[in-house]
């Protein structure tokens, strides 16, 4: 007779196995169970390109994905955007990681199978992943479509968290040709969007249209947004059409005539600190996606008093620095945002397919990754790198 | 026959002897008129306890200040407060300064002349000073009673601000027995409440009570005060007063007596930053009156997701760290606040007056200033020190 260790270790495999009940178990008591030979049985194959060290050159790689749970999709990725969150994580600026890792949480594709229980998406179906892949959906935060702010588990990213259903033991991203995903972490990808469109909405869009509505600015308020690439540049997309006058703040002089074309009505060329100044408590609003760390308050202080000041970008070790001096005369509120939840992420793919409001950007060979990254870092992406999945 | 510059610089001579139009004219644009010898001839004559240099030891000091001018009323000073920005200002943890330089902006006593102009005050009347005394009175911010964010000239602090009207080029604080003020700038005392309590009223009660009436909570809301010191004190007072439920964050266990009898329901002695996590995301606002460095994040986490956290306090080189990765996953608001407008400031004065909300004070000799200083350093001030003017 088993003892009860070992029953609920039997039971853990069994759920991990068959995918019942796997969103109401936090994935990190899991663990343990990661190398289970049965799960290895039914995985599916998969190729990628993975980081295999801090020094953040990907590299192909073949891995295996688990089987498709009765609350699963299989996704044939057809596209997926490259976020400098990636390189970030890849590099190990935010902490050290497990290798090999699948980067990628901008993923579009369509779906070649599905669980029993699955009612959201049918084979044939155009699907979507973006930063994360499963969370507790018990506590108050899920359950009100929050699940990047889980209160147990926290939210399970989509490449690099432990994740005891992955035969690698983590998460593994989109750089690859499929992924498995429980049904409730999918986006559904409306037909009259093109995938390689959708693929950034899924961070980049999501990213910055949850604050941009949570700032609740009215039709004609004057907008900042900071730092113009991936994420600023539908930022500006997404606020002209809510109604905003947009003011871009961008470091490159050649972004300009593309920042004018996105909708903006100025441009502002910070090559110094001092062009900041004529826009002291001039915007009603302002979103900062710079993705290094910076003085918040030159920036901040641009807005209305009484006003906020949202920075969506998360730098190396994820510092800031705030001059007390000048944000307190500025009387301007700051906060940070993460992504957004599952129904909002629906939400901006619904509306930027509706109203055709597509991100800018490059599709790219697999074997061009390395490249593009560096291009990112330097600032030189326009704006958005999509690899083509075909490729990998 | 004059020329205009010639003029012009009568004009000034001429309304800064008098005192005529002196809201209107910004005083850096006076300050090379300082030692006008008309204005010196109508001189009051001053002793006070002055800072000489960065060290920050206070020595008696004779000095003068402007004559009453039409729309000034002159206060023989009974009681000033002591507070921590007189140290950091004085030992030039905010900036070179010059001296000597009287501190102190916690300023109560009784009106012993008015210039013709005046309507607000009588001789006889008790009123106060707090940080200002002056500003440009034509800007959006000083019509709608935010002088102290005046858009033209800045505020002029009570004390170190350069000053053309002051003999010494430098307005001169209230550690002494008298001080010349345009009536605006001062605020009216009620009857019922004793000058030793008032004084502390003028910084420390109005610097909390401004960004605790923005932050608009309910009765039976959770509010935070972290730092319980001189303004934390009446930070607690005064939510305590407006039906908030106070949940009070000291460094201290020896003040845990002393912050429930203030009306505090618990009492968190931060020992260990661990002694936060308990407190994450449940309240319902939080000020911290904190005046050294410190990272934010650990505390704007207590307060419950799209709450405001407002920082008051403000540590040498004014510059605060946020971790973003913590600050984030919170979904709050920071703000920092300055001290509140004039209309404001007679505000909580009435408010305390009438409801007998005082601060808790320890009234002290002028010698022993020095020793007051050190014993807020070193979190040992109970909670305010005010100084007996007459023993000046």
């Amino acid at each position: 007779m088993k003892n009860s260790k070992t029953s609920r270790k039997k039971f853990i495999q069994q759920t991990a196995l068959a995918g019942v009940g796997l969103m109401f178990i936090n994935p990190l008591q899991l663990f343990s169970q990661s190398n289970n030979s049965k799960i290895m049985s039914k995985n599916i194959k998969s190729k990628g390109y993975a980081g295999k060290d801090t020094k953040g050159k990907l590299q192909p790689w073949e891995f295996e994905r688990r089987a498709v749970g009765d609350n699963d999709i299989l996704i044939d990725i057809k596209y997926s955007g490259i976020c400098h969150s990636d390189i970030h994580t890849i590099r190990g600026h935010w902490g050290p990681q497990q290798y090999p890792q699948v980067p990628g949480h901008e993923i579009a594709g369509i779906v070649t199978a599905v669980g029993k229980n699955v009612t959201k998406f049918k084979v044939g179906d155009k699907a979507g992943v973006g930063c994360m892949v499963n969370s507790c959906m018990k506590c108050n935060s899920c359950k009100n479509g929050e699940e990047h702010h889980c209160e147990t588990t926290g939210m399970v990213g989509t490449y690099g968290a432990p994740d005891s259903t992955s035969p690698s033991g983590i998460t593994q991203g989109g750089y690859s040709n499929n992924i498995v995903v429980t049904e409730h972490f999918a986006i559904r990808i409306p037909e009259n969007i093109d995938l390689k469109y959708a693929a950034p909405l899924l961070c980049a869009g999501i990213t910055t249209y949850s604050p941009l509505m949570k700032a609740n600015f009215q039709k004609g308020d004057k907008v900042g947004v900071a730092g113009i690439g991936g994420l600023g540049h539908l930022a500006i997309k997404l606020a002209v059409h809510k109604g905003a006058e947009v003011y871009a703040f961008t470091t490159s002089e050649s972004k300009r005539k593309d920042i004018l074309s996105f909708g903006a009505k100025e441009v502002i060329v910070v090559d110094s600190l001092d062009k900041l100044k004529p826009y002291a408590g001039k915007l009603d609003y302002m979103i900062s996606t710079i993705p290094y760390a910076y003085e918040l308050s030159d920036y901040a202080v641009c807005v209305k008093p009484y006003g906020h000041f949202t920075q969506v970008g998360q730098p190396i070790n994820g510092e800031f620095k705030i001059d007390n001096a000048k944000f307190f005369f500025s009387r301007v509120n700051f906060n940070a945002s993460l992504i957004g939840g599952i129904p909002e992420t629906q939400e901006v793919m619904d509306l930027c397919a509706e109203n055709k409001i597509y991100p800018q950007i490059e599709v790219i060979k697999a074997e061009e990754i390395n490249d593009a990254w560096d291009k990112v870092v330097n600032k030189e992406a326009r704006y958005r790198f999509v690899i083509d999945a075909s490729t990998i």
